[in-house]
């Protein structure tokens, strides 16, 4: 592929990030290459990829509608239907590695072991294969939903443990058939495998245990995916739009406390909200019991904030994932609490040639978020975009806390909150034509 | 059991409809008798009962909420979901049948093989012990959701085949793992059948086929059950509150169109909706394929409408069921087409010692309309309400059918439809003080 001269680019990981990151840097002739740990692309949606990356269950389906999931540049198929499957996800993916010519691009089954800063800028990739070469600029796309997270409760508990990124379906690794089983979180993960399991087929004791509660929105709203209806603009307070949304919340599904769930610690839509639709029904028909915080492990026996105890025999952690750079070494770069300081949630300060593409919540849609960050990767890299200094980062870093994030009960848990309406309107009509107008004066990055 | 003077009352099947009559009966005083093939009350809501006739399956929940369900003079417990299991129903049936002591007046494992009118008025019960007793009054509560009805399609079908009366559950009486399964009907069964199998976990290819189509409803609206706001009102013509919610409807849960579903061949109110939180999930989650009516099958290919095909291994038939008197002669009563003309749905012009209970289907509630009839069977055999003549009640018959069905696009399918609160109201305020007035001045119907 003819390359324009420029700097060379490393791309960590073939999942979402890495592939828009992979596809645009091409679009720009600029040289690079993608290392993946796994054979195939896809990440976190090929479900069992052999890179241990992937958190997808058997039954999984995207949360997002397919009208707010596609790439902007790639629509997803007309057939496919309002909520594909995780393997109609794969294909997707597969279809565009294979329409943009990215599977050439990418160097599989070799991953990026350590990933060293040179003193004097650029990188030293020493990859699994054993080969060390060096790269101008790292684009690093390696997930946030790959290393599960657990809680630190008191006392022992007895009964078997998984956490949900190893959940595959009622049987695997699992028999879960008979069984009394507590479910850990809120999430969108928590609420599909309550659901699942508490099938009355499989005969089952399902209790669903959340700390923070959570406000729960169907996916469906007047027959229409309940997503499309979902628009910030950008000309109007985000303050005044989530008040609006607040006051309405009521009339489409109800208080979470009207099917017995605790009520959430926070205001609606003030943290990231989980879709469901068969939730309430399933708290509704009894199916499901829910209970507030743990406060104690004992044995077989679980302790409840509200002073009740249960017996289990399997304890299902859907409580999140950390983000971890196993390739850096930790004093140079890590994310304690998941807490990542990101300019455009991007560039740390002071890293000019280190640029994050993925690491975000958001709402409602990842897909063409990580989308429009590749695009801004592949302009700083064609020396069409420049960042600002260090102090101005740092001035919008907090500002752009203070619009998404700001608001919330407890903003350290929500540090990678993004609205993408209002991200990717920022990105587009201010960020790229300044950063535009800032290398034409100081010249590109990259020589 | 002390009684009043009156008739001899046998009453067939202990499931709602005899139950509420039994207890009825016994409030009045009246001598009654009633005959459960079962060892055990409950019918249809004893899952797997060794009558063979209940229709339950393992997942059963009601679809009427709790709070429309409860009879009126035994509400549910309080720490009843909205929509209890079959389990919970059975519970609260055996609680109702233990509160008004009226196991000690059902003849378990005695079903009546017979019924006998005998010439002169009376009955003649031959029961499955071999015994003969007479009867004045004979009550006919054996349900309509125990004999499987099929279609008739053209060709044969070489795979598996049940009617959801057989299902119990993904493993029995068929494993249905790794199948193509096409379930034909759209009713509630159908409805929760197809979204039990069309669960990724079970890896099955789910096709759903129906000819009239349907409308499907949640069983929540803004964290309530849905149902709560079904209240029609006796004060206001019957067709413009049918014209209110048709209008509202979309409002709620979209047309089945905007899920792939056929257009239904009725508008919506027309016939019983469908009530199904998932099912328009699945099939906007691609779980499940809708079709519309089935032509032709073909070894273990099944032709649609459309002129598409394709294989299946299973077809389970959803599709309803017949109304039969296995102990009435043929010749003397029979439900063809499952039509039965009754006024106010429980007595046939001319046959005056017999009375039907629970033969309707009563929209949204069933337990409290079996109860309001069982009011009026008691007051009938104690002397305290007397049918109109037979020409009057042919009259009502009619203008009946015209009010409850005459709007319907295939009245012959929807003989059993009556709006539960309409019904109930003329009952009380009506029905029951005009036949107190007959029976003052013609005297009791039975000496």
């Amino acid at each position: 592929m003819s390359s324009r001269p420029g700097p060379t680019v490393a791309v960590i990981g073939a999942g979402i990030s890495g592939l828009t990151s992979t596809k645009m840097l091409g679009d720009y002739g600029i040289a690079h290459t993608t290392f993946e740990v796994s054979d195939r692309v896809g990440g976190n949606w090929a479900f069992r990829n052999p890179n241990n990356m992937s958190s997808a269950y058997r039954s999984l389906h995207i949360d997002t509608s397919k009208h707010q999931l596609s790439f902007r540049d790639f629509p997803m198929p007309e057939d496919y239907p309002d909520f594909p499957h995780h393997t109609q996800i794969k294909d997707y993916l597969d279809s565009y590695a294979d329409a943009f010519g990215l599977r050439e691009r990418i160097e599989f089954s070799n991953g990026v072991e350590r990933a060293e800063r040179r003193p004097d800028g650029g990188w030293d990739i020493h990859d699994q294969a054993g080969t060390t070469r060096r790269f101008d600029l790292l684009v690093v796309g390696n997930g946030h939903h790959w290393d599960p997270r657990y809680p630190d409760f008191p006392g022992e508990f007895s009964g078997e443990v998984i956490h949900s990124h190893y959940y595959v379906d009622p049987r695997e690794p699992l028999d879960l058939h008979g069984k009394r089983i507590l479910v850990v979180g809120l999430g969108n993960s928590a609420a599909d495998i309550v659901v699942e399991l508490s099938s009355k087929a499989y005969e089952n004791e399902v209790v669903l245990s959340t700390r923070s509660g959570a406000w729960i929105v169907p996916k469906y709203f007047a027959g229409t995916p309940a997503d499309k209806y979902y628009k910030t603009t950008p000309y109007l307070p985000l303050s005044w739009q989530r008040k609006f949304v607040q006051v309405m919340q009521p009339l489409t599904a109800g208080r979470p406390e009207d099917y017995g769930l605790p009520t959430p610690n926070h205001k609606f839509f003030e943290a990231h909200p989980t879709q469901s639709v068969e939730l309430p029904l399933r708290l509704g028909s009894g199916d499901v019991t829910a209970k507030g915080d743990i406060t104690r492990l004992d044995g077989s026996r679980v302790h409840f904030v509200d002073g009740t105890s249960a017996e289990f025999d399997v304890i299902i952690y859907a409580t999140g994932y950390n983000i971890t750079f196993p390739f850096f070494d930790p004093a140079f770069l890590s994310a304690p609490d998941n807490r990542i300081r990101l300019y455009k949630r991007m560039f740390k300060p002071g890293l000019d040639d280190l640029v994050f593409v993925g690491f975000a919540q958001s709402t409602p849609t990842l897909f063409p978020f990580v989308e429009a960050q590749s695009r801004l990767v592949a302009a700083y890299a064609a020396g069409l975009y420049r960042l600002p200094g260090v102090e101005e980062m740092e001035r919008v870093i907090e500002a752009d806390e203070q619009l998404y994030i700001g608001h919330m009960h407890d903003s350290a848990r929500h540090t990678q909150q993004v609205d993408f309406f209002r991200y990717e309107h920022q990105l587009r009509t201010q960020e790229l034509p300044e950063g535009r107008r800032r290398a034409a004066t100081l010249g590109p990055a990259f020589a």
